[in-house]
C-alpha cells in the first residue's frame, strides 16, 4: 500500500491535501506541530517538530513511509518573504528528505513557490524554459531548497517532484490575504477593493492545489512542475467576482491603478501539469469564487449564530 | 577587539587560517568537532558538533563573536562530491549564519568553491560574471548556501562574503590526494604520476588560502571572491616540479594524455580578490612546492625516526 507522510498537514494547503490522499486511497500521515484543529476519519495524525532531527528520524524509522509530500514551511503573512526561518525551513526540508531516502522513501514532493522565477522575465512562467531568479529570500530559499533536493534525487535514486505554487485562495487562508480581507469586509457590509486592480495574477482553488499535489505525487514527473490554472486573472475582475459572488458588488471600490514595482503579469505555463499528470482543474474560476464565499458564510454562521 | 569563530578549524584549511587570524590580530575561537591534534598558544578551542543547534546557539550566546569564519563541511576524498552529508552541511551552515546575525554577528565569511562554476564555460572563472551550473551535489549545495546566505546577508544587514576555493595542496592534506600521493610514493622511491598531465589547473598553498580568507575577511568585499592564484598549472608541470623538489625526477611518469570527462582548464579569474583585499601570495609556485615537499620530509622523519 502507498504509505505517504505529509508535513505541514494543518495549514491552509496541507490540510486539503491530507483528505485528497485519503480520497486517493493513501495510508496518510498527517505531521504538524500543533495538535489539529480538525481530525479526518482514518488519518493518523503526529504531532512533531521538524527542526528537531532526532524525531524527524524517530517517526520516519517507525512509520517507513515510501511517498512523502513536503509542505511545511514559514508562510506568516508579510513576514515570510524575509524571515530568517526561511533558513531553518531549507535546513529542515533538506533532513527530511535525507532521511526518508535512507529509510527506503521512493518518492518526495515539495512544494515551490512561482517566486522562483525570474519576475523580470516574460509571463507565462515555465516549468522547464523560464529562468529562476528570485528577489526575496523566500523564493531564493524555495529555489536552492530544489536545487540541491534535484542534485540529490539524481544522486539516491530518489524519484523527486517539486510543485511549484502560484496564487490560491479558499476557506482557511489566512486572514490578512486579499480574498479573505475583501470577503470579511464585503460579508460586514464594509466596503472592500484593492490596490492594484491592473495586476493579473494565476489563481487556483486552495482544493485544485491539493488535488494537482497528488496527481503530481501519482505520476512519474520529475523536478519542477508549475501547479496552477494557466489562466491570467487581473486582481480588479477577481475582486469583482468576489463582490457579485457575496451579493454585494455595490461596496467594491478600488484606490488606485498604480502597480507600484509587483509585476504587471505572474502567470504560470501547465503544460507538464497537464501532460504528464492526471490533473485537471475540478472548479471553474467562478466555482471557486462562489464556494469560498460560500464557506466564508457558512464559517461566519457558526462564529455567529444569531 | 575583533572576535572570530572559525568552524572546521582542525581541518587542512582550518589549521591554518586559525594561525593567519592569530597573526592578525584578532582573538580567535576554534571550532570543531574532535578534540584539536595540535593547540596553537593564544587560540580557545571549542569541541562542538555543528548539527547539534542548541550546541551551536549555546557556543554563540557564551562567545558573541563579531567574525566568522565558516569552514566546516564535508571533505572526505571521493565521496565528498555525492554524499548525502552536503544536505546536512548545507543546513548547518544556514543555522550557524543565522543565529551569528541574531546574536549580533558583524562579518561572515564562507568557504565556496570553483566547483560551483559552469565547467562546460568558459575558464578564467570570473567570481562576479561567470554563471554557475554545478554539476555535483557537493557543488550544488555549495552554490545554494551561496545564494541563501546572500540573500539573508542583504535582508539582515549582515557583511558577507563567500570565498571560492580553487586547488591548493600542502602538508596535512589528506593522504590520497593528487600531491601527498604522488610526493609519498617519491620520497618511498617508487615511481609516480598522473592520469591526465594536460589538465590545467589553479594551485595556490594551504597557507596562502588561509592568509587569503583573512584578508577576505578583513576587507569589505561582499558576495563571491575567488581564492587563487590565477595562473594556470598543468598537473603534469605540478608533478614534475615535485618531483625536481624531491630529489627523483627519474620516478615521475605519466599513464596516460586523455583527459576523460575532466574539464581542460579551470583557473580563476582573481580580480576581485587582488583589487578589493589586501592579499598578495606569500609563495610562488615553486617555493609552495619545496616548502611542501620539505614539510612532508620533516614528517616522514617524524614517523619513522630511524
Amino acid at each position: 500500500m502507498k504509505n505517504v507522510l505529509v508535513t505541514g498537514a494543518g495549514g491552509f494547503v496541507g490540510t486539503h491535501v491530507v483528505s485528497a490522499l485519503l480520497r486517493s486511497g493513501y495510508e496518510v500521515h498527517a505531521v504538524d506541530i500543533l495538535e489539529p484543529s480538525r481530525r479526518e476519519i482514518g488519518v493518523s495524525y503526529h504531532q512533531v517538530d521538524l527542526f528537531d532531527h532526532a524525531a524527524v528520524r524517530g517517526l520516519l524509522s517507525r512509520l517507513k513511509p515510501n511517498h512523502l509530500v513536503s509542505l511545511a514551511w514559514t508562510t506568516t503573512h508579510g513576514t515570510y518573504w524575509t524571515s530568517p526561518s526561511n533558513l531553518d525551513w531549507t535546513g529542515a526540508t533538506l533532513q527530511l528528505a535525507r532521511v526518508f531516502r535512507e529509510l527506503g522513501g521512493v518518492r518526495f514532493v515539495g512544494a515551490g513557490t512561482c517566486a522562483e522565477y525570474d519576475w523580470e522575465g516574460a509571463s507565462p512562467y515555465s516549468d522547464h524554459n523560464s529562468p529562476c531568479k528570485p528577489k526575496t529570500l523566500y523564493g531564493v530559499s524555495k529555489l536552492a531548497t530544489f536545487r540541491i533536493l534535484e542534485s540529490f534525487a539524481k544522486t539516491t535514486g530518489l524519484s523527486f517532484a517539486w510543485g511549484r505554487v502560484f496564487f490560491l485562495f479558499g476557506a482557511g487562508e489566512g486572514p490578512k490575504r486579499l480574498v479573505p480581507f475583501v470577503l470579511s469586509n464585503l460579508l460586514a457590509g464594509s466596503p472592500a477593493g484593492c490596490n492594484n486592480p491592473d495586476l493579473a495574477r494565476d489563481f487556483l482553488h486552495v482544493s485544485d492545489v491539493a488535488r494537482a499535489f497528488v496527481a503530481l505525487l501519482d505520476s512519474k514527473a520529475e523536478g519542477a512542475v508549475n501547479i496552477a490554472s494557466g489562466k491570467a486573472t487581473t486582481l480588479g475582475d477577481l475582486v469583482v467576482m468576489l463582490g457579485e459572488a457575496a451579493g454585494r458588488p455595490d461596496l467594491v471600490q478600488f484606490t488606485s491603478s498604480g502597480q507600484g514595482n509587483e509585476p504587471a503579469a505572474i502567470v504560470a505555463s501547465v503544460s507538464r501539469l497537464r501532460s504528464e499528470t492526471s490533473f485537471r482543474p475540478a472548479l471553474t474560476l467562478e466555482d471557486a469564487v462562489r464556494q469560498t464565499v460560500q464557506d466564508y458564510r457558512n464559517k461566519l454562521k457558526e462564529v455567529c449564530p444569531s
